[in-house]
């Protein structure tokens, strides 16, 4: 299978690795990613009338992905410790049964930034089932995706 | 909706508070979470050749998922601090296109440790998508649920 | 000044080291700290406006607190790693230009939480500040002190 | 109340994130925050005493001071990862029965170091506190506030 | 080679996991460990000098390692997460051209404490080193190993 | 001994500070540190056999000490938080009875990186003991070393 492209975080030996990314010019970077939290319906009315009241799911999980997403290097193992000049993340009810989640990061810098926004959409993600699973054990975590990124050599990508 | 269930990490006026367990048992407490990571089935082809040979994608990802769980407590804002006696991570490449994982987290405690079992497995499989994004972005986690919790006051509990 | 009560952090060299609490009971503790922030009366008032309507200040500061009060022995250098029970934080506008800052702890351990509740309280308080400073800089952080404990050899202390 | 300044670390619809400080220039930014721990007398003479014998907590408390500065972002949720240049805590015992204490945090970056500074003060009077706290519970901390602030597009801001 | 023993931290397939200590008992715990930096003895002079004056190597170096030992379950990665009861840590000046580096950790619980003491020693000597390698480039941290270790099934380990 | 080197991590007063690297330029620089971890030959048989089988000793220390490079700040007191461009740390078993240790980091900064090297090697040292100390206690941690350093005002070290 000589023609397999190669992974990047593997030396010659199979070694792991962070990628040297020395030689990478410093550029305007953006990373967003999506997910979802699938529910009974009962939760998301749940966690609807708390966002409205009292007891905001939503927000806490928020702030979690947030945090998350600044502590993306220390989790992935051969992720580079960045200085993220930007990160939102969203939490959207969506009817029937479903909260979606959508995280955006920027930086200046030498490497992409889509491991710290998938971060923080799954972090979030988990925050969610943790306040929530007293009442629901069923939740599933489910199309945690890269969405959009640009600004590094590879150009834009746009998930279809 | 006053038959609502009250959601368990906020107090009668909607602020959040981690759960007191003070006044729990300390029992013996297990929890299985299960997740995957759909891929190009050639993404699949590469992390197989990579484990048999050289570059073991999954043996990263399973470290990566491992000592997330001993993390939780830091990235989930309400979970508590716990001395986990057991942690297990594994992956399984699947045809054609998956590499399912299952993450086993034991404890003898007071609270359950389904979170920390949720937490190694999306942590590993974004530590999959780190290692294999370049050469496939549209990778998507799937599927992350709790499988099996045991040893608390409210039983076992096995998703169908 | 042979009569100087010793202090706990230093043995008869004067080296630092944490107590040995190895020979200390299991019991249940409490601490309750308590702390404010203060700042110009619009500043306050952009506050609750918030907490009313959008961008609530205090729900992100509870937070915050929470999460220190888990990371005390990663910032305090002799304070023991402890498996807290309980954390709560509460923040309450207090006109004309104070937030009243009250955070409780608990813990089935070997040694009081003390410490915990006063890093929740004083990083709930920084937070507050993080967040409106851009409208207030010269707001303070006052009178952080230890209001009740409970559950230790030395019996119950209550702030007057 | 239209005319309110509008809270920097929320969106237009209240939901709390970082600021984006991508656009902003990089210069060389200081900030220099002041506070103080106000004790027994008697606590304060053991103190002193221990900072010329042996068993000194002002060096102590420096270097958890120093240390905290550089995790203000895994603390603060909307604070941005930075990498500092500089970092200096100063305590000094004031009679009859306070430790003042003045943290400097310097770097050239895209946004201010005056949480940094704030968060190195705050965690130096907590562990004045841990370690003195045997023999005086009723210590409080005071006065904890920015004190001087330069390098951004704002100016220098210099407490009164 | 049929009759190797087994390597604990891995499954019948090879795989990393933790050990499963939930069947153990609760005891006592302890262990100590040392090691040496070596140096040029000018070196060694200066932090003697300062020792006595100002600007006090072991003390900073001790603080660093206190602090190390209780983030042991963060650097390695298949260590349990522990509650230890003590921790101390001392540096000894030995002439003519060493520091020597000894930790005594204990814990009342289910696993050993020699890795928090290892953590210790080693990080307390690199502690040394970054603080005086700027006179001093070629010193080396040697003989680091476990000395005494109790109160786990297999009885007392003591070094020859 | 007015003649003596100054130790450049404390001021004139002797307390201890992060260094100001404010003022010096943004170069590329590398480190790279070496050590060795001693044992029983039997050991080392079976650190190799895994290697080739299943078990792979080095390959988890070797993240072990990846992940540990990227934390040295938080270990090292005085140590600047760094954005490191490129981490390796590559074990080589040597017969009859060690592993060499050999760690590359690289970064585009202000300071050198000899601290994040010499950390990536005690840690994978570390993880090395841990995965085999339940068949041989007495292995020795040996002549941890810097070997390499360019970039910096000092020109390049390299040891003899």
């Amino acid at each position: 299978m000589a023609e397999a492209p190669s992974l990047t975080h593997f030396d010659a030996e199979g070694r792991a690795a962070t990628v040297d990314v020395g030689g990478k010019a410093e550029t305007q970077r953006q990373a967003i990613a999506r997910g979802r939290v699938v529910m009974e319906p009962a939760t998301l009315a749940r966690i609807v009338e708390g966002q409205m009241a009292k007891g905001d799911v939503l927000a806490v999980a928020r702030l979690a992905g947030i945090m998350a997403a600044k502590r993306t290097a220390d989790l992935i193992p051969l992720c580079h410790p960045l200085m993220l000049t930007k990160v939102a993340v969203n939490l959207t009810p969506t009817l029937p049964d479903a909260v979606e989640i959508e995280a955006t990061v920027a930086l200046t810098g030498r490497t992409g930034v889509e491991m710290e926004a998938l971060t923080a959409v799954t972090v979030a993600a988990l925050t969610v089932y943790d306040m929530c699973k007293a009442i629901d054990r069923g939740m599933r975590i489910e199309a945690v995706r890269l969405s959009h990124k640009s600004g590094g050599k590879s150009g834009i990508y746009e998930a279809e």
